[in-house]
């Protein structure tokens, strides 16, 4: 990942609580999906968007593939933040690059790439797609942070 | 994906259970890689392995990457198939691959490849490692589904 | 719990699996109610109520109250069952009675009492009520179990 | 509960994260014992006590049962608190109660009441038990909270 690279979302600090730690001791590989989902969906509400509402409206936003490497492991007791940034991935697909940094020292714990897209009602049945508000925010957001 | 690849492993048919769903009624995508983690500790031990006692033992199984590629959700009421295959990936890595089925149909819903290691005591501490145990057992693995 | 209790209704053996065990390397308190919940819509399901179906068509079953006593943790590698009955609480409520055993010795570990109700919509907005389906199962299933 | 009761301990405001959210729409049942656990050991945190590192130590702080009463449902977007307060019960026993409330109107969501124990090593092997540390700090509580 560019060191350059910006990330104008960050969700935390928040602490790990100890049911997310499995018998090792250590923050259970699944539990960071959650974290980063969590603070995909707060950067989706800072760009507008609600997961529930759009849900509610008929689009789903689903993930396609996720690209997660664990670079060091959270423990009880320890606090973590959450960077984000997204932009389109081709026509009809978000990416979001997420890094999850321990907070007392801005460690790189895990770094992500979550890709994924809409499943939207249309004529010809629920097809995959995105909405034209996300695609407005995303196009926003790309010139934004726009390097 | 190659065609020809043979899964030594499976596990199921599992039930989805209705608290792994989400808001939008289908499995979480955090949810999946429970299902694969639990199938990967099924596979160890019908190596041989147990999770929690290498835990015991001083060697912890790490995950270190994590590709997921989400084809289709799983629903309430579905049941799922997991089928895993895992070798070596390099000196000191062990690789799963893995896919998901819905049960009913055989309908690929989740590819995965979980690349890991393990944690071991040495005489300066804590390092990256494959314990003697699993080796020959991936090695073994390897030439089984040999080929 | 009466000795002579019967237990129509039994989901397992099902695996305890490792991400359901935290850092003291027993099944977590909140897990368990995740396994009742599971053989509870299972249970539904045998009484031809589907939890999800129930949603879809504007009923959502809820919980109100629980009890747990937790006996004996399970562990990493146990197997257990769920066993089940339910009944009437009152006019507007069903309850549960579940317990949980390890499946190599039937040895209680959970035993709980769930009781819960229907959130229905009404003339007057949602309500709390059992669906008519649900009461007339209800009281099929107290004379099955045959009070 | 008392309405005189006071809650010596808040966690929050914490956000409803929507993987929290089942089918329904609402926060599933299971979590909010996972709420509950997390303040119960922010509480203990607070009094000097550290889950993990009690563990590590030899004694594990177990639940022995958990009366739960849901009131209201936490919905993805809000936000709650959870206020807690901790006492003895029993010689061996300590009890928390513990109040989940929707953050923006404190509106009571959630009722709880959990007890449990110690599970010490002893010269008979591990015997349930509440460690010297334990007991002096509840004590303390019990004459600081007032009662």
């Amino acid at each position: 990942m560019n060191e350059a690279t910006t990330w104008p979302f960050e969700v935390g600090p928040l602490d790990v609580r100890d049911y997310e730690c499995d018998l090792q001791g250590v923050v259970n590989n699944a539990v960071y999906l959650n974290y980063l989902e969590h603070a995909r969906h707060r950067c989706l509400i800072d760009l507008g968007l609600d997961f529930a509402d759009l849900h509610e409206s008929g689009c789903d936003l689903v993930v396609t593939r996720a690209e997660v490497d664990y670079r060091q492991p959270l423990r009880s007791g320890d606090q973590f933040l959450v960077r984000t940034r997204v932009g389109r991935s081709g026509k009809i697909r978000f990416a979001f690059d997420q890094i999850i940094l321990r907070a007392a020292d801005e460690r790189l714990m895990v770094e992500a790439r979550i890709v994924g897209t809409g499943i939207l009602d249309t004529d010809k049945g629920r097809r995959p797609g995105l909405p034209q508000q996300l695609q407005d925010k995303l196009d926003e957001a790309d010139q934004t942070s726009g390097g």
